[in-house]
């Protein structure tokens, strides 16, 4: 494994001063194998370099905000122009109707569009739309899934308080039994379910929806009056151009996404079905940079980009071959490997490798290789990979498989 | 008042369809007075311009954001500069560092920083510290005081649950015997107070701290353990250049910024001391473009010049000389006024009107005579106004004192 660069390690020592105790959050290179880069220099396409100078081809695209390629040229246009004229104002711009009419217009269930900054501002204000609608409490969550940071959701829940988990109830993904159950034990109460496109835990093989499973989050929400929401923050744009589960047929009546819709730049929407506009429209939902318009002009370049060019056909087809050239790798050095959930967002892990060691070794013979993958998270495809970056991401992965087996016959 | 404009009115059209009923939040044109514009078409210095193509000075300031006024040139470069290399990438690039070293430098209090989008994520994340700080529960929180909009802080709690405030406590501004019956009320459970700077809540007369209040918070925290809580989001660097309650002497645990401190950019920060360090460092807090480096080179540049020019004391002299100039015009009519809080964060007031019809009819004549204010929420000074916008304000108050002698002498 490299070690730490000298102008990232110099980084990390001022941060750890002027940080709490360096970066923090989902960012930080502590969460990867060591010599992991912390800090980044420059990004454009499919590549980024870190502050020492080396390049790697971008398999994680910022944690999914990327999804044509760093800084895309007709993404940057439409910024630049929105931001000539106004971006932070005393009101929306023009693009903030344009934007939604456009999304409400993709996605099959969306009647209405209301934006804010954060994925967990649109998991949160889907909980609290959801109770309103229903005037019942309770919210259904699969145990172990990722709906954002803030304390009813934090996977590490220091500071955390008894209140601000007291009307949620757990059930199992993929576990319609799991969902009955939790439902009876609140009977009369439960407000709504809310529920990944697939099942994308950090940390453990993901599992794809079982179509019955979210056919019948479907119809137990019908027959008590529940909302279903659909966390597409993470996977929205990558399975389908409209929701993620549009293709099983399965509208929520809301949806929260982020990341992706804009290119890397911030927001988030809820999209709401007519059920919901009512309390959509009471609620007290705001924030200081919610109404501006750069990011706006972003997503709505981005959904062009994506539109005319196909985009999410072509991230399936690339991330297809990836899936099948990794699996050929692994099968021709001998190696088990477990590649799991959409091709467009592979988790990759080796059997029997609790501690995520292989899974260290193999991600920092990667990124010797010239790619950046995650140890412990699921990668992200874009639009802006081709052929040479299959090819190379491919050589980069027999280098990783390579340095597992190695350690693997040391042991 | 003039009606609405005609681009104005169609977007509206639109958006009761795109949106919930139109839009929402704090920006709402329903907030104001009747024929408020609602989309913004462009900004640039202390001026914008609806979508009907009028200009107004601009007293707003987008609630807070813009402080050196739109599209400082300074900040602009700052920002493009960066944007050319990385903004949203799988690292932070070294402006985080830069700008944690900076604000620590700037800000007495503060041992750290930590970066998010939203105010809101600033206060929350402050209240998860203090309890994980302490192992206790309670915060104390003045009543009627706005700390963001999620569930346990929203003015409008549609769809809030009992959970979500369950651990709450509230006092009264500038009472310290509020606070001590709070403190009572939770024996050995208060993690923190959170308390604004001046008490700015919407729609009231402002009131200024009791430097005794303030000091009276520190010393029931010193005495009980409890962490206290400066919510600067909306008047910090606005006040004075470091924390606002520095030139009280009295310095919080953690600090919640977010509006001015990028001119518009969309960041939050916490500053905190080294007793919350370690906490900080355990928590996880996250969000998928808190580590976005354009935000960062805006705030550095931001302070750079408001630091340079003496932003702070120039929007003090400012706001002074309008106060004076107003409270001198409604003397010269004979009209009484309320003109209450920091003389860069103003707010106006009729006496006797309590449904505020008064405060439309003045803020509808201002903005006829090309000055926007709000009239039921404090306005912003910045930096970008000058001798020549003051005269402009102060005419266009002229013509909405006018205009309410005028209502009242006919009710």
């Amino acid at each position: 494994m490299a070690p730490v660069g000298p102008v990232d390690g110099e980084l990390r020592r001022r941060a750890a001063v002027a940080l709490p105790a360096g970066v923090y959050g989902h960012v930080k290179a502590g969460e990867r194998w060591p010599g992991s880069p912390q800090f980044v220099a420059r990004a454009a396409g499919s590549r980024f370099w870190d502050v020492d100078g080396r390049e790697y081809l971008d398999l994680l695209c910022s944690w999914g905000p990327i999804i044509l390629g760093h800084r895309h040229p007709e993404v940057e246009e439409a910024v630049a122009a929105q931001h000539a004229l106004v971006d932070c104002g005393n009101g929306p711009a023009p693009a903030m109707v344009d934007l939604a009419e456009r999304l409400v217009g993709i996605v099959d269930h969306a009647d209405w569009a209301m934006f804010a900054k954060n994925g967990s501002d649109a998991t949160t204000l889907c909980l609290t739309l959801a109770r309103a609608a229903t005037g019942r409490k309770t919210i259904l969550v699969a145990a172990g899934a990722y709906h954002g940071a803030p304390p009813w959701c934090t996977p590490e829940p220091v500071g955390v308080v008894p209140g601000d988990r007291a009307h949620l109830s757990y059930y199992r993904y993929n576990d319609l039994e799991s969902v009955r159950a939790a439902m009876a034990a609140a009977p009369d109460d439960v407000a709504g379910i809310i529920v990944s496109p697939f099942r994308h835990d950090a940390g453990f093989d993901q599992e794809l929806p079982d179509p019955a499973f979210a056919r019948g989050l479907r119809e137990l929400c019908d027959a008590t009056g529940a909302l279903l929401i659909l966390d597409d923050v993470r996977c929205g744009l990558r399975i389908a151009f409209g929701g993620s589960w549009e293709p099983l047929g399965v509208a929520p009546d809301l949806s929260a996404w982020s990341k992706a819709i804009a290119n890397g730049y911030p927001l988030a929407a809820v999209l709401g079905s007519e059920r919901v506009r009512a309390v959509a429209a009471a609620v007290f939902a705001t924030g200081s940079f919610w109404f501006a318009a750069d990011a706006m002009a972003a997503s709505l370049a981005t959904l062009a980009v994506l539109e005319r060019e196909g985009g999410v056909a072509a991230m399936r087809d690339w991330g297809r071959r990836f899936r099948d050239g990794v699996e050929a790798t692994a099968a021709a050095k001998g190696l088990e490997i477990n590649m799991t959930g959409e091709v467009t967002m592979p988790y990759l892990s080796f059997p029997g490798d609790e501690d995520r060691a292989l899974a260290d070794v193999f991600a920092a013979a990667c990124a010797d290789g010239g790619l950046f993958v995650h140890p412990r998270h699921n990668w992200f495809v874009s639009a802006a990979l081709d052929d040479a970056d299959l090819d190379l991401a491919l050589s980069a992965v027999g280098a990783g498989f390579e340095a597992v087996a190695t350690v693997s016959a040391r042991a």
